[in-house]
């Protein structure tokens, strides 16, 4: 099999500086040569014109399944929004409706120029989804209990669906498991959960850290968390100084779990992450807007800890966007910090690709341009006048161009998106997200959730 | 002249509820009907499908001949930002050169739906570019002289400015002036330029209450404007507790100028505005990218002050965006207030379109869909996988499909962008701007700037 050359006015590999009129060479699924392309190997030529070519972006965290809910839950209070998230996914969505969804987001995210998902799924679709559409990534399968006499049930449940997803498995998705927030699992399950992957070789996810309502349970006790498992006849006790603390203190931390938000880390919570190379998916659309704040990112990263970008569900958010996202992150972090040099585009760049290759373990596979790694690469044109003039790939990119769609996708050197268009739409999931959309809309007006 | 008829799956019309399946017919550059589209009166008929129709976006703030220095000015602080924007603008920009930034600007926002400009413009070349271009809007004429000594020569050239331009003024744009800011305005200009303004019947802008060395200044004659001014022989005092206070103080607030970021306004402040019927222009991503921080939006709307969103100029933005815009406007308050109910998308695009609308004293032309009003309309397909479901039209506009480009955009009645692209681009501006990125580049690389 011949190389296939991509040429583009800029190539960034991101762990190296970007290259003017670059090119990067793909054979058999891997990156075989990046350079100038004046320099670049014989092969089928692909001249992307006015345009960067970086590594494929990597969504840190977000739930595919919930895609039918974008704009469903806008303007609750969190406890509120997730009860009824909750209520509305068991009332209304079917399986087949739980995968059109994650297929619909799953062509989102590629549009966008995403190639790999870190999923946390109840429902266990969205391996399935990943596989059938072609992309990487990992799906934490959930699980839940915050009744610690629970626990028994819900590890033997967690251990037949991870059986009954294995098949879905290749080297380009994964299973994990992700024991889901300090609020709806108990310690109990906890250490149960994070000895099941240790023992399985799963990587392991959790939310934390993400709200007021979880850190005053977790300290006090107290709180509408509190008290909604207290109604459900749930004994609530002060757990740690802290949501790390508390995984902390259960050796769950020594499992180097995937921390999702951790918008309320404090310094010993950061070192704690540190101490422990615990990851973290930093999701700072979805923070702002249920209303949690802005997480101390630069703290995170100045203590060395590996962070990627997520989008969060599109309950959440709206849209599985990762460069907009970065852009997001940058301006919250300037914001919060009041100095305008607090991380630069090319910053953003990085956590969005080779910062969420580490932060799940696939920074050997992919997050950067380099000779070996998986050809996983995202083109976006510079040639409109949102783009003009561009005097830096990353500053083009991320500050100006983020929320466009990519024009070109690769996922292991094949084309996922060309043209702006996705080479296979996922046969008639649109249609039936309309129909999940009208059935969530008629449920609601029906006085489902309360 | 027959009318024609946009239906489309929603209309928004702002002051009023959005219309499921609506239409609006547009004769003589008028809104002749809103309503459900099958009461809708006979006339040529477009149907727009899965799409939103809403009134032409309003940029309450920008600099458009600065266009040329997107991404040219990342990671500088303040003061040396705006040096540096000052001297590569007379070392480098022509007035040709000026004028093509003018209109790449405008292209890219007609392309995002914008069709009112306030622009507040050095050079003069952006009511040039915004008659040529077709859209409506303000240029505010700038103004300095922080040394009294100056005040009359800076009156005098800006009466001949105005003299010069004032044959491009047409019902659709219109000259206002500014006063640039308390750290390149004396108190002298500041007076008379409020009364030119008066006298010839000239709204008015200042940028006002953005930065904390500009309060510093204000406050305390102290910090790095202070010293750059007596570096140059002016003489530095303090003027007033802040500069919403040095304004009120010297009169100019009864002039009802538009007050640009009010970053740093305090509750005083904001009271001053309100007396005065002072408006605001908005723009919360310059206001986080250059470090200044979050403007107290929610307590500047709850004193009842006009409000409208602005981008500022790509040197501070990189984007001319508003729908996006309003989103980071959104995710900002929520962030800063911890409430996830701060401000809703239809606020938002409530302050995107009506907002800057009234703050520009324009609310009787455009802002919202009304039989009698200017037909600026701006159309957004619903019909991509980031859209797709919408539950309702705000939210799948501001919160989704912020960032995308309109399908159709309508200047009083006439499309100047049609299915996604501009009906009439500038011609040569992009190659201008282009050679004009090149003469930056070289100019800084030549140590240009200091």
């Amino acid at each position: 099999m011949s190389a296939r050359v991509y040429a583009a006015r800029w190539v960034v590999p991101v762990a190296t500086p970007p290259i003017p009129h670059g090119a990067v060479a793909v054979r058999g699924g891997h990156i075989t040569w990046v350079g100038p392309k004046d320099d670049a190997p014989p092969g089928e030529r692909l001249d992307l014109g006015d345009a960067v070519l970086i590594p494929g972006l990597v969504n840190t965290h977000t739930h595919l399944e919930l895609t039918a809910m974008r704009g469903f839950l806008e303007e609750l209070d969190f406890r509120p929004w997730i009860v009824r998230l909750t209520r509305a996914r068991q009332a209304v969505l079917t399986h087949d409706l739980l995968l059109a969804s994650a297929k619909v987001g799953i062509a989102e995210g590629l549009l966008a120029g995403v190639t790999t998902y870190a999923d946390t799924c109840e429902s266990g679709v969205a391996l399935q989804a990943m596989a059938e559409m072609g992309v990487r990534g990992i799906m934490y399968q959930e699980v839940f209990g915050p009744d610690p006499s629970q626990c028994a049930a819900s590890v033997r449940g967690l251990r037949e669906r991870l059986a009954s997803l294995r098949h879905w498995e290749s080297p380009r998705v994964r299973l994990g498991i992700s024991p889901h927030a300090p609020y709806t699992v108990s310690d109990e399950l906890f250490v149960a959960a994070a000895r099941l992957a240790e023992s399985a070789g799963c990587p392991m996810a959790v939310h934390l850290a993400e709200s007021e309502a979880e850190s005053r349970l977790v300290r006090d006790a107290m709180g509408v968390f509190a008290d909604g498992l207290r109604a459900r006849g749930i004994a609530v006790a002060p757990r740690g100084d802290s949501p790390v603390a508390l995984l902390d203190r259960l050796g769950v931390l020594g499992a180097q779990p995937l921390l999702i938000h951790c918008v309320r880390a404090t310094a010993p919570d950061i070192a704690r992450m540190a101490h422990h190379d615990c990851a973290v998916a930093h999701c700072p659309a979805s923070n702002a807007k249920l209303g949690h704040g802005i997480a101390p990112l630069l703290d995170i990263l100045a203590a060395g800890v590996r962070v990627g970008i997520g989008t969060d569900s599109v309950a959440a958010n709206n849209r599985l966007d990762i460069l907009d996202e970065a852009r997001v992150a940058l301006l919250m972090q300037r914001a919060a910090t009041r100095r305008g040099d607090a991380l630069t585009a090319a910053d953003a760049l990085a956590l969005a690709t080779r910062g969420g290759a580490l932060a799940l373990g696939l920074g050997q596979e992919v997050g950067t341009l380099a000779v070996g790694k998986r050809a996983d690469l995202a083109v976006f044109s510079l040639g409109s006048p949102r783009t003009t003039p561009a005097f830096s790939p990353e500053d083009a990119l991320v500050w100006a161009a983020a929320g466009r769609e990519a024009s070109l996708v690769l996922v292991d050197g094949e084309a996922r998106v060309r043209d702006g268009r996705l080479v296979a739409p996922p046969a008639d999931a649109h249609a039936a997200l309309r129909d999940a959309a009208d059935a969530l809309a008629t449920w609601r007006d029906a006085g489902g959730g309360g």
